[in-house]
């Protein structure tokens, strides 16, 4: 099982304690393919690298994955393109949002029946998403 | 020509003076399928319909569009999500960014070949960029 994990990175970086939680609690049930995403070096610039070598490199990363796994809490352009992408690739796709926060997740997200939306509260809670989507 | 605007709602709404004055900009180039996007009376809680109701309404008013003209400026799942769809169904895709507010673009957009980004500091620029788009 190949896992493209996503999160906000030019968005902002104030979840990526949580990225890196979640990609912790993915390596049991594949391969995920974005580890990078939850690295707590990265800021809310972003990779070094060429944006054109970053677009081209994500979605040949997306293309080639089973499944999305997104962390939607904090509003990110990219999280959303992706999830757009892989809604019409027919990639199985999973969005984790925190209520607690006070955000209000996107409609166009909250109200696809083209991927599976769970909420948490806390890292203790994904296992329990994780299995279910899983398997 | 059918323009849909795209901009922030549940991102936030703080741009929301921008969209108004950009809808406004866009009148004289066809019809704008998404004139709620700028009013200043919806908050980030966004509209009082049904998510499902939300969602089915914007990608039937996105299909039917001949392009897509994103604000970019705050991030939003919603607008990442409108961008990579679009992508995919081949409309022309017009993104406007203003850098002067210290963000940085998604890699995604930025990198992106199926799609023209600008950038402009404040409304007066958007006419020549509209023109030169549209024509």
């Amino acid at each position: 099982m190949k896992i493209y994990f996503a999160g906000a990175i030019r968005g902002g970086r104030e979840d990526s304690a949580f990225y890196l939680e979640l990609v912790e609690q993915l390596r049991p049930y594949g391969t995920v393919l974005t580890e990078h995403i939850a690295d707590e070096q990265l800021t809310s610039l972003g990779e070094s690298m060429d944006d054109r070598a970053i677009h081209d490199r994500d979605l040949a990363w997306l293309k080639e994955a089973d499944c999305l796994v997104a962390e939607v809490t904090t509003p990110s352009l990219g999280v959303g393109f992706e999830i757009g992408k892989a809604t019409e690739w027919d990639l199985r796709v999973l969005c984790l949002f925190r209520p607690n926060t006070g955000r209000a997740l996107s409609a166009l997200i909250a109200g696809s029946d083209r991927l599976t939306v769970r909420e948490y509260q806390d890292a203790s809670q994904v296992k329990k998403i994780f299995d279910e989507f899983f398997t």
